[in-house]
């Protein structure tokens, strides 16, 4: 019995979302912790394909679980795409001795991952990064909840002004096709209208419940906007159609934007990045791959990559329910 | 048919937490979409007892949701531990017209509710609002959330000046007789230990780790001590214990203290909030008594509320470990 | 002798800014300790014409130190404008008893104030509060502390993603036609340019300096622009711009918008306001008017409201080359 | 004509303060932008004995500006205050080719440099870093602005659950034999009483004035304690006198502690950081010693170190006022 693997590599991969130096910490420190030596490659699969490697020790992950980006930087690769690409990258691998990968990215990540393993059954395993929560097979992934927190935080000091003047906001909130961000950001700062792709609201419907909203004595509202919302409308079309239909208000647009992205990582995305890493390292070493690591009912569990891949989370009609009768 | 409840009550009790104010604004919300008089009652079990009762609609708990403490007040009551007490209060609720009641608070504000159940066959439903987590039914408390991070930031502050002079920091979080708090911060502020009431590690180990963590390279360390931790000494005297014993680190103690129960909440507080607050009052609503909603595998659940106190919440095996991988 | 105004007005008008609430506060408080009645004007000049009025006790400005905005809300108010509407303003402030008035606003309201003395010989005094800095006679408006730590930390979350990517950003801060924010939170943020109203770089010059910074070994960069810069190009204009000249660099633009205005006050601010609201009651008790307060080598000073509107804050040109050092 | 000196080192020394990594950047680049070497030595006194230096460029202090603590870390050290000592550490200098010392601290690291200038003619300036702001010559030390900022926030908490419950709090925050921070934290976060060194409120006034509060109908109320003053009694024992002479309120005790030392630096701390770095450079390389760099009038300033040493800055007077008018 024993390791079926003596040295793996971690990389971060796409977007970058805050808690992935926390989860290369904690590969780094459980390949420590099981005697398995542990190599960085720098942005990606692009440093895969260039050999850009560097060996990593417990003591070389000091002082980063907080710090947001990563460490190890990111990129999106075109040459990956490539079967020379890849072949490259696999040569590299194997000239260092490297016998698995962690990738902590989203699914076009993984995907690389997925066609990697197939070609030449090198062992991969996912940790879900990204601010989007859109990865199937886990209900938070790494980024998200201090995505929400700086989105929130943000809107709370745009209601600040909001307030002062009897002004309608429309707050663009970062997500993708998914409005998880938007929903629980809505929500949280207690806005009056939450438009996400999930759900196609109508402008119609949006301008009536904006004039009941007003009718019922608020004077001020924030409409967050999913940047993916189907309306056909982005959000300074959405500002001008309400503006012209509701001349009482003063309308204006805000797009929260990249910062979205970075900060310092909340208490759940270490704690997440921390459990998260650990048993990415313990699968690899057990012989496994083809998986990503994830939370399922506060309980650490695997998914097959491709189902991952090809899975959608879908969003929280309990919660959307929940937002219709908060803006009563 | 129809609700079987037409006009209820809301109110917060014991220590408060942050998230009380937004699950007060969701109570409410709830009652006014359901067409439900809702009445907010001061200073817990005391003020039922005095009579202390203002009416809410759904524009009086406005721009609260981000707000710590609660708008209600708290207190401890000792009369209503007394059967002439709970007679005071139930004459008041009943001359008021309040056929049942949302109880926001700990495990004994519970109690009370449950004896005051018993005793007048008076619906009451149950919102764990605590920064402890200590409450069993629910994977999360309101407070819970805002406090590990409030705790967290804090230590990311101390590790500041902790590592610019190599000094070690005994730094006490809130908890009650719970790990909660102490083991989630200490992996999420990358602690080099974490002392919990669960777990008894010993003080002879305790210094082994240290000293091993000092062999490794690392010249100042941060441990995290739960304020109910059972090593039968306090903080200060761990302190000076290990100072005798490693006089080649300054030694220094924080005491987090109260700051731990203040503070806007985060995202997920008063998303959790809001669903709680809704919860409640369809039960109410529906005629259902005795129980506690909570969050389980991220959906709204019920538990009764004599369960709820007599259960245990326990730490998490698995998050223990991958502790001790993290201060490899 | 004695007190020459026994009842006066604040109000807060124009753009709204951190601190305007601790303002109020302030003013509110000194007028209770001189036993001088205080009324509230909502929505500034507008309220003033409406008479939306409010009575202010010493207790009415409990727990509102820490908001952002402005509980007595403001606004822009066309018909104060028009003598029909100074008119009607003059007649409510009279038939209330208000013998003086304290405005919290920017130059705009603060002309507003003096046309409104020269009308009436009603007695005013300013309070400068924007988040611009752009008032001559103080060397820090209200609530610009603020808006700097706000604008500076959402930067801070921008180089977390432009750092794991090899990014250029463009971010574009707020401050009408003066450079104080963009100028004081490129350095503080560590940019490596900094666009200004006051400083015309061209835009030769500042493609040299991102070329140089990128050979200097920096593989990402910021650049700060004030929302007033003068190059003739917007800041999505500028992006494009350097996307064409450096196809090495992805270049991205984030507009941080209003959330600049809000949020809980910096201490400084909190501190500054509750300075300079004692001082405009004593001033306005004391039988002066048409001066705004303001702060000069950190002492509470007075300057003609007349001075205050015409001059004009002048950048520093220390602090300019210090910029130009640190992007060494 | 030219540079007086070409090789320079720099230092932080005593108690840590946020915005001495800001420091440091400015001057590494501000040597570099004036071709001269710089050279950081560990741990202030001790490890310039210990010759534990390293080369500094540019690109080393890139990412530091917004971290807490100190990179080149601080100790204090007992022989540097022998002439043995001394005259290691001048060897070691002098060894390295060192010609100009930047000391960053508070007077305590001063007088050694003053000592060692004495005694070697060796030329050094200093930078006040220091929470206290007790630095004579200088507005404002470097770290006092965060200190600021942190402790308020924190006392914000704190006032949450306060007003929860109806509680007084005795809050003690930093400053060593200054009450700056108690000050202007006090007057920040709206609190009904502040002690301070330069003020002894005396124990009866203090009661009488917290009654008076009482009456006024505040409910609940915070006390500020700067962990010098000097009424003979530490906070503790405020606590239990108040709370035997006002048996209504029940008082609690918060002690902020290390964490005010800590967290990444105010845009104010950020930017004092970069002009007093160049200044000091600057000095240096034009030969001039003994002096340190402050800040006056928002200008920088250069003060005879000895001057600096002996002088005291006295707090605000009219601040003091402002405080008590607050508190009606």
């Amino acid at each position: 019995m024993g390791q079926k693997v003596k040295k793996i590599a971690v990389m971060t991969s796409g977007g970058d979302s805050p808690g992935m130096n926390a989860a290369i910490r904690s590969v780094v420190r459980a390949a420590a912790y099981y005697r398995t030596e542990c190599i960085g490659i720098y942005r990606g699969y692009q440093g895969m394909i260039e050999g850009d490697f560097t060996p990593m020790s417990a003591r070389s992950v000091n002082n980063i679980i907080h710090k947001g980006g990563t460490i190890l930087k990111s990129a999106r690769s075109k040459e990956f795409m490539t079967k020379e690409g890849r072949a490259k990258a696999y040569e590299n691998l194997k000239e260092e001795g490297i016998e698995g990968l962690v990738i902590i990215g989203g699914d076009g990540s993984f995907t690389g991952g997925v066609v990697f393993n197939s070609e030449y059954n090198f062992p991969v395993i996912g940790i879900p990064g990204t601010i989007d929560n859109d990865i199937y097979g886990t209900s938070h992934t790494l980024g998200y909840d201090t995505a929400l927190n700086t989105a929130m935080e943000a809107i709370d000091k745009i209601r600040d002004t909001a307030s002062s003047h009897n002004r309608l906001f429309f707050v663009e909130v970062m997500g993708r096709d998914a409005g998880f961000i938007a929903l629980n950001t809505g929500v949280g700062a207690g806005a009056e209208e939450i438009l996400i792709p999930e759900e196609d609201l109508g402008l119609e419907r949006m301008l009536e419940s904006l004039k009941k909203s007003r009718r019922s004595g608020k004077s001020s509202s924030i409409v967050v906007v999913a940047e993916g919302d189907k309306s056909g409308k982005n959000v300074y079309q959405l500002a001008d159609y309400v503006e012209e239909n509701m001349p009482e208000y003063e309308v204006r647009v805000s797009v929260l934007g990249h910062m979205q992205r970075g900060g310092s990582p909340t208490c759940f995305d270490r704690v997440l990045a921390s459990r998260l890493g650990v048993r990415a390292v313990e699968l690899l070493i057990d012989g496994k791959s083809n998986v990503m690591v994830g939370l399922k009912d506060n309980e650490v569990v695997s998914t097959d990559l491709e189902k991952a891949i090809k899975g959608q989370n879908s969003i929280d009609k309990e919660l959307l329910r929940v937002s219709d009768i908060m803006t009563t």
